[in-house]
C-alpha cells in the first residue's frame, strides 16, 4: 500500500521515482514522505542506480503538503515533527550520492516547489506554474524558503514567498530554479538526454563530487579548497579514473 | 523640520515612506538617515502597517551620501560613526516585520542603489540608472557592497564596484537587483500590485516569515531547516492560519 | 626558460599576463602554475600596475590541468599538493589588490573555467565554449566547482559539473560566469574599456575594496557591515580621495 504512493523503476542504471497521488495533486502527506524517503534510501543503497528522475503522476507535480491531515493535528508537537520529517526528506535528496533529476510535467508549489528546488537539475514543460504561495492561507512557506533562497537570488524568492504569486516555468528557468523549460513533447528527451549523461559517468566520481559540492557551499573559500583537494587526490587514486585518463592521453 | 526630509503616509495597511529631499537628489544626509530610520520605527511599531512602499520625490531616488556632509567632517570617528549609522538603517529595514517595496522613479546610486539592494522588493521605471560608483571619486562603495552581494552575483557587483558604470533599470531587472523595470506609467500600478498583495496576507505570518526568511540565509542548510520548521509549526498555531486553510479544505 | 610560460607587459599600468603554451592548449602543469603564480606576485608588487588582464595565445584559453602530466605521478601525496598549489593560485589571484579582467579568446574548461570564474571580470568572444566536464574522464571538477559555485547559481553550476555539458559564452553571460559575450572584433576593446576604467581610479580605494569585497561576503551581513564601515573610514581617510571629492562637490 504504502509502495504504491510512490513508485520506482529501474532500467539503464537510471532510476525513476514516481510521485503517485495524482487524485490528491501528488500532496506531500506524512505517508507519502516517508514513502518517498524510503525510496531515496532505496536508490542510494542499490548499486545499480547512478542517477534519480523525480516525476510525478497526473496533471500536478506536487501541491505541496496535505493540508487536510495538517489541520486534523492541533498539537504544536505533531506540526513541528511534521516540519523535521520533511526537511529530513529533503536533506536525504541532498545527502545521496546519485544526482536526482526533476521531471516538471505540472504544477509544483509550496513543498512541491521546495522538492524541485532540492533537486541537483530540473526540467519542466513550459506551461508548468511555480510559487512558494502558502502565504495565500496564511501559511509562509518557510521551509521552502531554505531550498529557494539556495537556489534563486533573495528578491526572486522573497516575491514568491510574500506576494504568493505563481511563475511559470520559462521564468522559473530565467531565474535558475529549474535548468531548462521546454515543450510537453520534449519533456522526455531534455530529461533523458540530463540522466543519460550523468549515468555514463563514472558512478564512483559523481557520488564524491556531488557531496563535496553541496559540502563546499557552507565553507570559507580557503576551507572549502582545502576540502576540493582532497576529493580531487581520492578521485585521481581511483584505477578507473587513471584508465580513462589515460586512454584519453594516448589517443592524443 | 526633521519630519519633512522624510515624509509618511498610511492608507489601506500600506505605508508609504518618502524621501523629501529633492534639491539635493535625496542625499543620505546624518539628518536624513536618522529621519529615515525613525519612519522605519514608526511602521515597524504600528500594527496598523502591513507593508511599506519606500519612494523618493524629485527626479532621483536617491544619490546616495551627502558628500558635502562628509567633507566638513575631517575626523575619522565621525566618518565610521555616519557608516555605522547607515549599516543600522539598511539592518533596520532589514529586521522590520513589514515587508518594504522600493518605488524607484529615478536614478538609485552608491547608498542610494543599496536602499533598493535592501528592499525586499524593488520596481523601477525603465530609465532608472543604478549604480555603486563612489570609486570614480576614490571612494570604493565597500558598505553597499555589502548589500549588493548578497543581492546579485560577484561578477556583476564587482562591474558596478571596481569601474563605476551604471546600468539601467531592465538590466538591473535581469541581474536580480530588482524585480521588474516598467514603463513610467505602470510603476505606481507594479507597486501598489505588490503592496496590495501583501497587505491582504496574514501580518503575523509575514512578519515572521521575512525574519526567517533572511535569519536562516546565515546558517547551515541542517540548521536553516531546523529554524524554519520551528516557524513552520509556530505558524500553524496561529488560529487564523488554521481558519484559512480550513476555508480552502472545505471549498475542496 | 618558466619565464616564457607565462608572459607579462605593463603598460599604461594595465599590466597583460598571457598563458603562453599554445600548443598544450595553455594547460595548467604543475610548472605553468608556477609561472603563473609568479606573476601574480610579480603584479601584486608592482607599483606601477593598477588592473591585470588575464589573456592567452592561441585556440585555447585554458584546457585545465595538465593531464598528462598528472598520469606520469602514482603517488596520493603528489597529486594533492598538485591540487593545493592550483587553490594557491586561484587564492592569489583573488588576494591580489589589482583586479583581473579575464581576456576569454577561447574554450576554457576544467581549472582553465576555474580561473576565468576567479577573475573579478571576464569578458569572452562568443565562440568560447566553457566548462567543467573532468567528470567525462572519470574526474569530477571538484577545485573548480569552488569558484563555480561562487559565481552561478547551484543549478547551472552541478549542470556543468554532473553532464560535462560546455555551454556558449552568451549562455555563460546569462548565469554570470562572465560579464559579456562579444564579436570576436569587439573583445580587446570591451576588456580595453573595463581595464582602463579601473586603471583611471584611485589604487588604494581599488585595493581596499577589492580586499573588503571578498572578505565580507564570508561574514554574517552584521559583521560585514561593521567590517566595511572601517573600510569606509579608511578611505575617507586618503587625502586624494578627499581631494576627488572636494573637485565634485566645488563642481556641484
Amino acid at each position: 500500500m504504502r509502495n504504491e504512493l510512490v513508485l520506482i523503476d529501474v532500467a539503464d542504471h537510471i532510476a525513476t521515482i514516481t510521485l503517485n497521488r495524482p487524485d490528491k495533486g501528488n500532496a506531500l502527506s506524512a505517508a507519502m514522505m516517508d514513502a518517498l524517503e524510503d525510496r531515496v534510501a532505496e536508490v542510494s543503497a542499490n548499486p545499480d542506480v547512478r542517477v534519480v528522475i523525480l516525476a510525478a503522476n497526473g496533471k500536478i507535480f506536487s501541491a505541496g503538503h496535505d493540508l487536510e491531515e495538517m489541520l486534523e493535528h492541533e498539537d504544536r508537537g505533531w506540526q513541528q515533527a511534521h516540519f523535521d520529517r520533511c526537511s529530513r526528506l529533503m536533506m536525504a535528496i541532498r545527502a545521496c550520492p546519485k544526482p536526482f533529476v526533476a521531471r516538471v510535467q505540472g504544477a509544483a508549489v509550496a513543498a512541491g516547489c521546495q522538492l524541485v528546488a532540492t533537486c541537483d537539475l530540473a526540467y519542466a514543460v513550459e506551461t508548468a506554474k511555480f510559487g512558494i504561495n502558502g502565504i495565500n492561507l496564511g501559511l509562509f512557506c518557510s521551509t521552502p524558503s531554505v531550498a529557494l533562497s539556495r537556489a534563486v537570488q533573495p528578491k526572486q524568492a522573497l516575491d514568491l514567498a510574500l506576494t504568493g504569486r505563481l511563475i511559470l516555468a520559462p521564468r522559473a528557468a530565467e531565474i535558475g530554479l529549474i535548468n531548462e523549460a521546454v515543450p510537453a513533447e520534449r519533456l522526455d528527451e531534455v530529461v533523458q538526454a540530463a540522466a543519460s549523461a550523468i549515468a555514463a559517468k563514472l558512478p564512483e566520481a559523481i557520488g564524491l563530487g556531488k557531496s563535496l559540492f553541496y559540502r563546499q557551499t557552507e565553507l570559507e573559500i580557503a576551507d572549502a579548497y582545502a576540502d576540493a583537494a582532497v576529493a580531487m587526490a581520492d578521485n585521481m587514486d581511483l584505477s578507473a579514473t587513471r584508465e580513462k585518463i589515460g586512454g584519453f592521453v594516448r589517443k592524443g
